[in-house]
C-alpha cells in the first residue's frame, strides 16, 4: 500500500475540496480496519494495564459491546513522580497476550524516543499523549515507526499547532496520523478539561486526517462520558477512545473517569443511534449477549426506556447498515490500495 | 400559576435526585409553550432587527422549518461604540408586529435596568447577554419583570457563577430562568468562542433549570452552526437559539455566523434526527412547504442522502412523537399548575 | 477646562508618537491632583464601606502612609445574591463625611445607570467594576457624568476590548478615563486572577490614557499585594488601587486580600523606592507620624533592613522629588488648561 | 558538595518557614556562581546559535553589560517541522568554544532523552523548554545528568504541576533545579504569552528553589522585555534569561522578541536600579567599556535622563553592594558546603 502520494504530504491542506466527509482519507490500522471511513470506530479499555485478568475481561466486554480496538497504558505519563507509572514492558506483553486471545488491535502510549521501536513491535496504533504533542523528537521518531499514530491534542494547543505536530510525523515519513481531541485547559474547574467540540468540524474541514474524541479525559468524570460521546459522534467524529475498567473505584489511575462495563454498553447503544441519525454506523456493533443493564445512578445516564428503544432500533439498524458498511469498507480498501 | 414552591428557591440545588431529565422543571413561556420539557425548542431569527420585511421573512421561514420562537435584537451590545447599536424602540415595535402576523413568541435582549419594564411589555422572553451575566442590578430587575429570562453564560463565567447569576433573578421573585451556553473564551482563536458542550450535562445535573445552546455565537462561523447544534441536542440540550438572516452577507451585525434559510432548514432536519435518536422530538416540526434545499458549499453541510433520509424519518417521527409530545405537554402543564 | 480637543477623541490612538511616558495625558481629578503625570498615585481603603469608624481610621492611615485617594465600596457587585451587597446610599454618605474630615478625594463603584447621577454627586472618581466593563449603557451614562472614570478591565477582556470600552465613555463626552488592570481569568487557580503585567506597557503604548493597577483583586491574596504592587510600578503603572482594612479578618467582603495598616505602610515604602529607581516619585508621600511597623509574618514582607533603608531613602527622595513633582504638576496643569 | 540533605527532597515543601528570601536554597552552577542567592543573575544570548561570530559578539556584549551566563539554542523546538531546527551538535561545539573565549557558563536546551548525556558534557545548565515541562522521561534522565536544570514552566501548566515536574528531576537524584516563569497561554492575543508575575512570589513561598523569569518569551515583543524585566526583579525574581542578538531582524528564530545590544545594556541598567531598590544587586555588573547607548525608538525605552541617573546610581551601588555580595556569596558557599 502506497501512502506517499505527494498530495498527502501536508496534513494541513486537504487533498480534495467540497464535502468534508469525502475529503477525509481513512487511515488503515489492519487489513480489515480503517479509521476515518464510513464507520464510527471505538477504542476502549482501562486507563492503565494493571494485570492480565482485568485486561482480558475489559477487552472481552469492549468487544462484545461493539468496541473495535483495545486501549491500555503500559507507560503512563503521571503528573507526580510518586504516582503509579504503569507496568512498562510487562504491560506491553499483557496487551500482546490479550490481543492474541481476542483479536483486538491495540493502541497504547509511547512517551520516549528510546521506547518507540519496542512499542511499535507490539502496538497496532502508537498513541502520543497530550503532554507530548510538541515533543518534536518523539514525533519525528514516530514518523519512522511504520505504525499508525494517534496524536492527542495538547491541553493548550491551538488547532494550528496540532496540525503542525501532525506534520512532524508526516514529514518524517508516516502519513497514518489520527487526530484526537481530548479537551483543552480553560478557566472552568468543574470539569477536568473542556471538550472543544468545535475542533471536530474544524479539523475535518482543515485536513484529510481522521478525527476521534476522548470523552474520558475531556470531562474527567464518568457521568459526562456518555453525553460527550454522543455529542462527539453528532458533530462528526470518526470515533472515540474511552476508558473502561472492571471496577473503576479500584483503578490505579483516572478512577473518576473510567466507565463500568454497564456504562460502556449504554454508551455503545447511544452512539449507535446517533451514528444512524447521521447516516453512519458503529463498526460491527455486536450486541452484548448478556447486557448487565444495571441502573446507573449518575444523572446523565439514559433511562430504561431509552435503552430499550436503543436496543430495538440498534437491531434494525444493524441489519440495514451492516451491508452498507461492508460495501463502504470494500470501496475504501480499493481506494487506498489504488493510491 | 404558582411558581413560588419553596423547593425551587435555589437554582443550584435540583429538587429531585436521580435522572437528570426528570429533574428539569419546564419553564412556561406561553400557555402552549414550555422550554425544558420533552420537546426540543428552537428560537431563531436575525441577530439584529434591521427592518420589517427581513424580520417577517425570517420569521416565516423559521416557523416553516420548525422553529418556535423568533429571536431578534433591538438593543444590541456592541464592542465598539461606533458599530450599529440596533433599532431600539423601533425594533421592539417591529418584533411585536411580526408576532402579530405569525403568532411566534419573541425573545429579545435587554441591557439596561431602565429598559426592563418597556421590553417586558413587548417580549415573551427577556434575554440577558453574555456581557451582562453579572450585571446584578439588571438581574434583580428581571426578577421583578414577570417574564421568563434567557440567561446567557458569560464568556469567562464558571458554571457556579452562572448558577449564582440565575439565583439573582430567582431570589428577586422570578423562577422562570432558562440557562444558555454560548461558548467561553479560551486561547483558541480559530473559533470566536469555545462551545463548552460539557456544560449541558453539568447544568442539567446541578440544577432544575432548562438549558439551551447558542451555536451561532459559540463558533462565530456559519459552517460550524450545524455540527454544534447536532452536538448540543445529542448532549441533552433543551433547545437552541440560532441566528438566521435572509442574506447574511449584508447583515448589520454578526455577518459571519448567521445562517441562510436553506442552512436553517438543514439544521432543523438534522436536529430532528438527533432528537429522535435520543427519544425526544423537535416541537411541532412543520416541514417547510417550499424547501429551498440549495446545496451549501461549506464542508459541514449534510449530504443530499442524509437530508432525504432525514426528511423521511422526520415524517415518521412526527406522527409518532406528536402524540407523545402533546401528552407530555399536558402532564407538564398539570405538574406546573399543581406546584 | 476643555476636554473636547479632537486629537483625544480616540483613546485607542495615542496623540503623540515616541516615548510612551510623554504620550500619557494626565487625567485631572481635583484642582491639585492628576493621575497619569510624573507622580505615582495610590488609592486605598476598605473593599466595602462598613461603618464610619472603620472608614475614617482607614482613610487616616492611608493618608499618613502616603495614599492620595480613598477607595470604598457602597454598592458592591457580589457573585452571590446572598452576600453582603454594600451599604448603598448610607455608604455614600459615610464616604462624603470622611472626605470632609480628611480632604481625601473619593473613588467608589457605580453599577447601575440609574445610580450614576447620585454617585457622581458624591464621588470624585466613578469606578466601573470588571464585571461591568462591557455594560455599554452604563459606560455611555458615565460619558455624561462629568466626573473621571476608573475603568477596570474585565476578567476576560482583551486589551482591544478595554480600549473600546473606554471609547464608549469618551465618545459620549467624557475624556477623563483611567484604565485599571486588575488581573485576568486564566487556568491558574492558586491566585484569584492572573495579573497581566504586560498590559501596563502595552496600554501605555497603545493609548494616552493613564493606567493603574489593582494588586488586591489580581492576586486575591494579601501576601501577594506587595510584590505585585512593586512589579506594577516597575512596569510603569501610573498608580495603584489597594484594599486596606483595620482588621481584614473581620471584613464583610474580600477578607483574604485586604492589607492591614502595617502591610500598607510597607507597601508605600516599597513602591517609593521602586518609583525612585524609575525616576518617578509617589505623590506627596507623608511618612506616617506613628508607623505601627509591626513585623508581618507573611513571606513576601520586606525585611527590617529593607524597611529602614526605604525610610531613609524616602526621606531624601521626598525632598528631592517634591520640587520636581510640583513643577511637573504645574506644567501639566498648564498643558491641560491650554488644551 | 552534598546536596542530598533529606530536608530538600521535596521541592514543593520549603525547608524553612518565614521570610521567603531566606528560604530559597541557592543552586550552585560553578564554583563561583550560584543562582538564588543575594545577587540577581542574568543569562542572555541569542535564541539560536547561528554561527561563531554572532555568538562570540553576543557573549562579549552580554558579559560587558553585566550578564553572567550565555544562553543559546543548539537544539531548537519549533512548532513547524519546516522551520530552522538549530545547528545541533555544531551549535554545542560553538557554545563550548565561546565559553573558552569568555569564561561564561552556558545554558542550553535539551529536548530528547538520547541527547542528555551529550548536552550535559558541554552545558553548565541544562534547559527544559516549556513544551517539555511534562516530558517525564526527559525529566527523569535530567535527574541523573549531574548538571543544574533550568525548568521552564509549560504554557498551560499550573504552578502545582511545575513543582511536580521539578520533583521528577529531584526524585531522580538532582536537586539543582531552577524554576523559570516564561508566560502562560491565555485568551489575550496582543502578547505571545501572558507573564504570570504572581508566580514569582508564589513559587518563592511554596518552594526553596530559585525562580528566574524569561521576559523575551513572555511577551514575544522586544519592546516589552524591559518593563517585564523590571517587574520581574521588583517582584523578587532571582534572575532573568533574555534573548539578545547582534541584529534581531535577521535572526533565524524569534526575530520579534530579541533585544539589540543597546537595548540589553538599557535593560541591565534598569534592573540594577530595581535590584538596588529592593536591597539586592545584579551580580558583578561590569559597565560595558564601550556602551553603544544608541537611543532606542520603542515606546517602553527609558529616557535619556533615566539612563544617566541609572548609570550614576549604578556606579555608587556597585561599590556599596559588591562587598556585601561577596560576603553573601561566601556565606552561601559555606552554607551549601556544610549541608
Amino acid at each position: 500500500m502506497s501512502q506517499s502520494a505527494p498530495e498527502y504530504t501536508l496534513a494541513a491542506h486537504p487533498t480534495t475540496v467540497g464535502d468534508a466527509r469525502a475529503s477525509t482519507k481513512p487511515v488503515r490500522v489492519t487489513p480489515t480496519l480503517v479509521i476515518g471511513g464510513h464507520d464510527v470506530i471505538v477504542a476502549a479499555g482501562p486507563c492503565s494495564v494493571e494485570g492480565y485478568d482485568m485486561l482480558l475481561a475489559s477487552a472481552r466486554h469492549v468487544q462484545a459491546a461493539g468496541g473495535t480496538l483495545l486501549r491500555g497504558g503500559a507507560f503512563k505519563p503521571r503528573t507526580s513522580p510518586y504516582a503509579f507509572q504503569g507496568l512498562g514492558e510487562e504491560g506491553l506483553l499483557l496487551l500482546a497476550s490479550v490481543r492474541e486471545q481476542t483479536g483486538m488491535p491495540i493502541v497504547t502510549e509511547v512517551m520516549d524516543t528510546r521506547q518507540v521501536a519496542r512499542v511499535a513491535q507490539i502496538a497496532d496504533v502508537l498513541q502520543v499523549g497530550a503532554r507530548n504533542m510538541q515533543n518534536f523528537p518523539l514525533l519525528a521518531e514516530l514518523g519512522r515507526a511504520g505504525k499508525p499514530v494517534l496524536l492527542k491534542r495538547g491541553a493548550s494547543a491551538r488547532i494550528s499547532e496540532l496540525l503542525l505536530a501532525a506534520e512532524y510525523v508526516i514529514a518524517n515519513g508516516n502519513e497514518r496520523v489520527i487526530l484526537c481531541e481530548r479537551g483543552i485547559r480553560t478557566f472552568e474547574t468543574i470539569t477536568r478539561n473542556t471538550l472543544d467540540i468545535s475542533a471536530i468540524p474544524v479539523l475535518k474541514a482543515e485536513t484529510h486526517l481522521p478525527v476521534i474524541v476522548d470523552p474520558s479525559h475531556a470531562g474527567g468524570r464518568a457521568d459526562l462520558v456518555l453525553p460527550l460521546a454522543l455529542a462527539a459522534i453528532a458533530a462528526g467524529a470518526d470515533g472515540l477512545i474511552v476508558e473502561v475498567h472492571p471496577d473503576p473505584s479500584t483503578a490505579r489511575s483516572d478512577a473518576d473517569q473510567q466507565l463500568t462495563f454497564a456504562q460502556f454498553t449504554d454508551l455503545m447503544h447511544g452512539i449507535s443511534l446517533i451514528a444512524a441519525a447521521t447516516n453512519r454506523a458503529v463498526r460491527k456493533p455486536i450486541p452484548s449477549p448478556v447486557v448487565p443493564n444495571i441502573a446507573t445512578s449518575d444523572g446523565a445516564a439514559m433511562s430504561h426506556d431509552t435503552r430499550r428503544l436503543a436496543e430495538e432500533t440498534l437491531a434494525e439498524e444493524t441489519l440495514a447498515e451492516e451491508t452498507l458498511a461492508e460495501e463502504t469498507l470494500a470501496e475504501e480498501t480499493l481506494a487506498v490500495v489504488a493510491a
